[in-house]
C-alpha cells in the first residue's frame, strides 16, 4: 500500500539536498550536503560495526540513514549555533514520518539513536563524528587552513567523544593517510602505457 | 579607539554572506544572502519612512542594518523551521556586539526593533516582509512556479502583518509591476541607434 | 579490524558527491549528485519493499546504497551517452571494494542487483527509475520545460520498464501530486498565528 | 621560438573564463562565459561563411577567436552598461597581444573585425549576435520569461543589425526550432530497446 | 507617497547582487557581491567615524550605502580594467535615482562622497579600501596565494591612500589578527561540555 | 544553404559548456568547461605551430576546435575512468556532424587528429596536454595541494608524451612562470598614480 503521505515524504526528503550545511558560513568552500554526508556515514557505520563485531547491520543502516532527517524541519546548526539554538527534533521527525509507511524509522530507530545507549547508536554517532574529520582533510587537500586550527577540537572529539575503539583507530589512521592515494595509484598513467598520446 | 573585538566583529559580520538563507531548501533557485537581503531592506525602509513622514532616518537605517545580525549565531530559519526551533537571538546579538565600538547598535536599536512598538521598528519590519515579495517576483520572472502558490500567504502578510499603509501600497504596486521594466526601457537598443553593428 | 584500504575506500566514496550527474549537460539546472540521488533511492526502495511485502530490508538497503558506486570509476552517462559508451562496471566496483571490510557489498549485493532476477534487485531498480520522475517534477516546479518533453519516455519507463505494481502506483500518484504540498500545509502561516510580525 | 610573454598571454587568456558575462545581472540564471560564447560563435561563423560562399575560413576563425579578447582588460558590458561606459578596446587588445607570437591576431584580424567592412568581419559580427538568440532560447527552455520580453529587441537585431541573408535565415529557423530536438531523437529510449531495465 | 519609479528602483537595486565583482576574473574563488561588500563597508565606516570622533552617522551610513550604486549601470572594474575604461558614473547614478523618493541620496550624499573633501567622504572611502584587506585575508584563510602577492599594493594603499589614522590602525590590527578567532573561542566545544556525544 | 541539422548541431555544441570535466570529482575546485579548455587549446596550438614553423594554421585551428566534440555524446572521462571505459568516439562525432554544413570538420580534420600522424595532429595533442599543466598551476595559485602530487605524472607527459620540442619548451617555461605576473605588472597601482583615492 502506497499512500499520499509517502509521496509527500519523498518530496520532503528530496529537499534535504538543498539544505546547505551550516559550517559553510565559516568554511566558505564547497561542503557536503546532508544526504552527501549521510551517504558516507552509512559506509563508515558499516565498517565500524564489522570492526566491533556488531551483527545487526540492518539497524546500523536504518539509524545512519535517518540520523539527520530532523534537519529538514529544524535546519542544520554549526558549532556556534549550537550555543544559541534549541530545536525540537523529536517533534520535527515525528511530523516528517507521520502517516508514512516508514514511521518506525522514527519511532524505533531514530529514537534509539537519540538515546545513545545501544552499541548501534554509539557506532552511528561515531560515524557521524568521523565523517567531519574526513571532510576536513579533504578541505586541507584543497589548501584550506582552518582544518589545522580545528585540530584541537577534533582531538577532543577523538579522546572524549568517540565511543568505540575502532572509531579511534580510524581517526588515527585518517590523520596519517593521503586523501588522494586511491586515485594516485589506480589511474591511466600507472595502468595504461599508451595513455595521453 | 579601535580594539581587537572590532576586528573580530568585522570578520563575523563578513561570514554572514556565506550563510545561505534557509528557504533555498524549498526554492532551490539562487536566493539572496543575508547581506544582500539587508541591502534592499535599508532602501525599502527609507522609502517607507519618507512616505509615512517619519524623520529619524538614522534610526531607520541602523535598525535595518542590524535586523538580521543575530542569524550569524542562530542560522536563518524558513517558515517550516520556525515551527520547531527556538533561537536565543537576544543572547546571540549580545555576544556578537559585546566589547565592540558598536554595542549600542544592539542594546538600543536592535532591542527597540524587536519590541515592534515604535513607528521605526514597524517600518523596518514592513521592509523586511516586503523584500520577500520583491524576491518572489524576481523568481517568477525566471519561471519559478512556487511564488504563485505562496500568494495566499503573501496576501495574509499584506492584510494582517504589514503595519503601515505605505507598505500595503508598495505591496499592491509591486504585484502589478514588471521586475524588468527598469532595464527594458533604458538600454542601448532604446538609446543608441548604432548599437549592435 | 580496520585496514588502510578502508580509509582509501572512504575517500573514494567521498569524491562521488563531486561527480555531477551527466544529464546536467541537457538540463543545465541544478541536479542531484550521485549520493543525493542514492539517499532518496534507499527510502523509495524501502517503501516499495513494504508495499510489495518483501521482508529483507537489509538486502534492499545494501543494494540501493551501492547501486551507483561503480560510477566513481566509470563516470555517469546520460541517455545519449549510453548509446556510445561501454563501461566495465564489474571491474570498476571490484577494484573499488577490493581489500576493504565491505567487499561483500560488491560480490554479493551489487552482483545480485546487476542480475535483476530477485525481487529485491527489481525493487531497487524500480526505485532508481522512480527517483528520476521525482526529480523531473521538482524541476518542473522551478519552471523547466524539458520534463514535459520527457514525459513520453517516462511513460515508456512506467509501462515497460518498471517491474512492480507498487512502482507503477507510485508513478501514477506522483504525476498527480504537488511537490510542494508537504510544506505548504505545515508552516508558520498555518500553525503560528503570531508569525511574521 | 617561445617567449615569456607567450606564457603570460596564455594565463591572461585563461582568466577570461572567470569573467562572468554582464547580462547575468539581469538574467540571474547560469549564462555562458566569454570562451563558451566564443566557442559557438566560431562554429556559427563557419556555417555562415559556407552559406555565403566565403572561402577564407582561416580569417573567419581567427576573427571569431579574438572578437572578445579585449574584454579581459575592459570587462564585459551589458545593454544598459553600454550607455554609460567607454572602453579603450584598441589599447586593451594591443597590450594583451604585445610581445607575443600572436600579435597579428590583433593588428590584422581584430582590427579588420572592428572596421566591419569586409564580408568576413560582417559574418563574425552576425555570428556574435546570433549566439545571443541561441542562448536566449536555451534559457526559455528552462522556463525563463525574459527572453520573450527581449523579443522586440532581437527582432530589431534581425531586421536592422544582421548583415547577411544567411544570418537572417538562421535567425528565422532558430525561432521555430526545438533546442532539445537533437537529443530527444537520438537517445537510448529511441535506439536501445533494452535500456532502463 | 510611493511612485512607480520607486518600485523600478527597488528592482534595479535588487539586481546588484547578481553583478559579480570583477576581481573574480583574477581570484577565481568565491568573492563578495556588491551588496555584500557594502554591508561590511557600512559597519567599517561607523567604527571609523566613532574612532575619529565624527558625529554625523546618518551621513556616514547614507554615503556608504550608495557608494557603489553606480555600478548597476557601469559594471564593476578591477585594477586592470581601470586602466582601460571610463565610466560616466555621475550620469549612471543620476538615471538610477531620478524620479524616486530617494533622489537626494545621489544629489547630496553620493556627490559629496565623490568629492572626497569632507571627513565623512574620506571615512567611507577608507572603509571601502579596508574591506578589500579583510576579504583578502579571508581568502588567505582558504589557502589562496594571491593575497600575499597583493601585499605590496595593499601596503601602498595603507601608506598613501588611506585618509585617517584610525583606518591605518585597523589596517595594522587586521594584518596581525586571526580571521577565525571569533568562532574558535565561542563555540560548543568551549562552552558546552556535553556537545558532540 | 542553412539546414535544420545545422540548428540542431548548434544547440548540441551549446550544451558542451554544461558538461563538467570529469576531474572535478577529484579536484573539487572550479575547473574549466570543455569549451573553456578548447578556447586556450586553440591559442596554444597556434603558438606551437609558429614555433615549429608549421604553416597550415587553418588546419591547426579546425583540429583544435573539434578535438573534444565527441565528448558531447560520450562524456568526459578522467584518468581513473580511462581504465574502465570504452567510448565509440568515431561514431559519436559522426552522428554529431552528420547532415550539417560542417561534416568535413569530422571526416577530414577530426579523423586526421585521431591518427596522430601529421605534425598538425601532434601539435594539437601537445596543446591539449599542455593546457592541463596551465590549469593545474592556476589551481596551485589558489592553494590546491593536488597539483604538486600530480607533478610526477605531468613530468612523464613532458618526457614521454609530448611530440614537439616547442611543447617541451613551453612546459619548462610554465613551471618557472608566475600565473599572476600578467596583471601584477599591468594594473592601476602601477600605471595610475591617483588610483584608489
Amino acid at each position: 500500500m502506497i499512500n499520499k503521505r509517502d509521496i509527500e515524504f519523498l518530496y520532503e526528503i528530496g529537499t534535504m539536498r538543498n539544505l546547505e550545511r551550516a559550517w559553510k558560513q565559516i568554511l566558505v568552500t564547497d561542503v557536503a550536503s546532508d544526504p552527501e554526508h549521510t551517504f558516507r556515514v552509512i559506509f563508515l557505520a558499516l565498517i565500524l560495526a564489522r570492526a566491533e563485531g556488531v551483527k545487526d547491520e540492518e539497524k546500523i543502516m536504518k539509524m545512519a540513514l535517518v540520523h539527520d532527517v530532523a534537519e529538514s524541519r529544524t535546519n542544520d546548526h554549526h558549532y556556534v549555533h549550537s550555543v544559541y539554538v534549541k530545536s525540537d527534533e523529536a517533534r520535527a521527525s515525528e511530523d516528517t514520518f507521520s502517516g508514512t509507511s516508514l514511521a518506525d524509522l522514527n519511532s524505533k530507530y531514530l529514537h534509539e539513536y537519540e538515546q545513545r545507549k545501544t552499541i548501534e547508536a554509539k557506532i552511528v554517532k561515531d560515524a557521524d563524528n568521523l565523517d567531519i574529520d574526513f571532510e576536513l582533510r579533504e578541505m586541507e587537500e584543497r589548501g584550506h587552513k582552518l582544518p589545522k586550527k580545528f585540530l584541537k577540537f577534533r582531538k577532543l572529539v577523538r579522546d572524549e567523544k568517540l565511543y568505540t575503539k575502532s572509531a579511534k583507530k580510524i581517526w588515527d589512521l585518517n590523520q596519517k593517510s593521503d586523501p588522494s592515494s586511491w586515485h594516485l595509484k589506480a589511474n591511466k598513467w600507472v595502468k595504461m602505457p599508451d595513455a595521453g598520446k
